[in-house]
């Protein structure tokens, strides 16, 4: 399969071209580097530095026999996605290309334009190049589980059947978020969701949970394959934020009351889950759609396992409860549904004590670059 | 009442704001020209000219005592934006700032990013506007009724309560619409809700139904101060299209099987509504939504109806069912509520043989100046 990944340098994109790749798949990626651009506009940095595009290629190509292709340019100019589709040819598409972080969406005006824009022209462009210039070609976007809410009734697999007045139909499962990034994922499906109708696309979207981890198969032990990792109060999400804060001795930052409870996985599912949802694609005119977690945890859950595996390796780890920035139900009905990549084969990577050393040791080898001012400056959402 | 009109210039924009006015408010009015503009740019004329903004308010003024305030400028624009909101400081904003058509945003991928970027760009200005200047002021926002599209249950209005597995929550009435322009106006419900739940904005989306007329009591019988009225195939709504296809001897187009039902209104009604909503505001945090029609007709009925006042007046009007450009059901459960502008207080203006007979007239007295060529290109969805 041509597999053309899209946002290709992010922290999940990278993994996913080199799990394709390892699998037989001709990949290339495309990035215009947004998110090291917004690292730079925001003040943060990684927990450790990785090469470019470029040099992870070559890289990657020094450890194994592939190839992967690399197109550097804004996927919101339709010239460049002209070249790129044309050029590549792609019967597979991995949308990833979206501005990824909630609280930056919500730090002001021109941060709210920038992942509008960006978010919606990207899909929008993606629709009109796959009509364009391979028709047969399936789409896996990457949603969130976040589009869904915290509802007070069960959560399906992206679809709901309803009956009402004694009638019946199916639609989308409700959709309401919690922040403006989430809700540009809402207007991405509507987006998709429309021209699934209308021009028969085969999309696939995966409902993601906050994803967790830093090594795949493929990276190994080689930080030069590494996917970048953030853990700042912007960029960087729940668990891995923890992790560094446990490393660095920093009380572990709960937002309000801490029963916020979301589906979480880890990195190496995360890319089995997008490989299989390839090999077994969408048929034309289906919006398919896969809940993308493997457990449900609280806030309080995973501050709490952190503390204790990090006392266990001397660790003396502290939790605060601190004002809430977010406007977010903090304690809630959560009940999401997760078989459908289950039934794909997905054999899950749980979160095991193992697991949590394991990243807090990669984080305590590195906590000599944490910046302890960016890890919490209190981006409110009001 | 300080009442912003946004979109003032259109077809509903420009009676809204004469009806506004002569109920004692303080309006002003922002348009760019947009569908103007879009006229030249796909070859279309309205039935009859009429003056711009500048002409409109001069000639409005001679009739009343009201001044109308006037910015001419672009609503994506934030300096703009900004410059109208602290001059005029609206304590509410209409808005109909939007690209209207539905087939003009399925002409190509130029018309959809169009569509895409001016009505979600404009929406979000809107929000951080008022959010910025005047966190008080109330937005009634026009939506449309096409943000349902036709479901297989009963449409409610806006809500739906859900049951599921034994548990209940309520959540925005599903939606799935028929083209590109419907989606975006899904997409601008999906960013107002956000922000009404962040924010605390005071909102009222009116979900309406394809308008017809051209006479409200501002306007009398002043074609200076008549709003404008397309007859082609991309900015006509389906009755006014059919009535000048009517007027000049052209088969009434029925799309397909002409099963499609909508729920219709009278411009009269529209100018009723907007300012019913106004004088009886969302509370702060509130998303209010009514479904703004008052009947609805199939597109085979009002072909009939036509044909039949047609005959009255001399005409021998043919109907003719044509390859539907659209994708759409041609036949459908269609049943929805609209309860709650009519306990506010609307009395509605309903289609009466007498309405159609003084639209056919009108039409008739302006038959020299349709272009034959517009009235149906058959611009195709797929």
């Amino acid at each position: 399969m041509k597999v053309l990944i899209l946002g290709g340098d992010g922290y999940l994109g990278w993994p996913t071209a080199m799990h394709l790749a390892s699998r037989g798949h001709t990949v290339a990626v495309v990035d215009n580097y947004l998110r090291r651009t917004l690292w730079l506009q925001t003040g943060v940095r990684p927990l450790f530095e990785v090469p470019d595009l470029t040099g992870r290629i070559a890289r990657w190509a020094e450890r194994s026999s592939d190839n992967i292709g690399c197109y550097i340019g804004d996927l919101r100019n339709w010239s460049f996605v002209e070249h790129v589709f044309k050029d590549f040819q792609p019967n597979a598409v991995v949308h990833y290309a979206e501005q990824p972080s909630a609280p930056y969406s919500m730090m002001g005006r021109e941060e709210a334009f920038l992942t509008l824009r960006n978010n919606l022209e990207v899909t929008a462009n993606i629709i009109f190049a796959v009509h364009e210039f391979c028709q047969t070609a399936q789409i896996v976007k990457l949603g969130t589980m976040g589009e869904y809410g915290t509802p007070n009734i069960d959560i399906e697999e992206g679809w709901l059947p309803i009956e009402h007045n004694g009638r019946k139909d199916k639609f989308l499962f409700p959709r309401q978020a919690g922040s403006l990034y989430h809700t540009t994922k809402i207007q991405d499906t509507d987006l998709l969701w429309f021209y699934v109708r209308t021009w028969k696309l085969c999309v696939t979207d995966l409902m993601q949970g906050p994803v967790y981890g830093v090594k795949t198969e493929e990276c190994a032990n080689d930080p030069m394959l590494f996917p970048f990792f953030n853990y700042d109060e912007i960029f960087g999400t729940c668990l891995n934020r923890f992790i560094v804060q446990a490393a660095v001795n920093y009380p572990l930052t709960v937002y309000g009351k801490g029963g916020q409870q979301r589906g979480y996985l880890n990195i190496q599912d995360t890319v089995n889950c997008v490989r299989l949802a390839l090999e077994n694609p969408a048929q034309p005119g289906e919006l398919r759609i896969f809940n993308q977690f493997t457990e449900v945890f609280s806030v309080n859950e995973l501050a709490e396992r952190i503390a204790t595996v990090g006392k266990q390796l001397g660790l003396n780890v502290k939790i605060k409860s601190i004002d809430n920035p977010r406007v977010e139900a903090e304690e809630h009905y959560y009940n999401p549904r997760h078989t459908g990549l289950l039934e794909l084969g997905l054999q899950p990577n749980l979160l095991t004590d193992d697991i949590l050393s394991e990243m807090l040791e990669l984080a305590l080898s590195y906590k000599d670059n944490v910046d302890l001012n960016t890890i919490f400056r209190s981006r409110k959402w009001r």
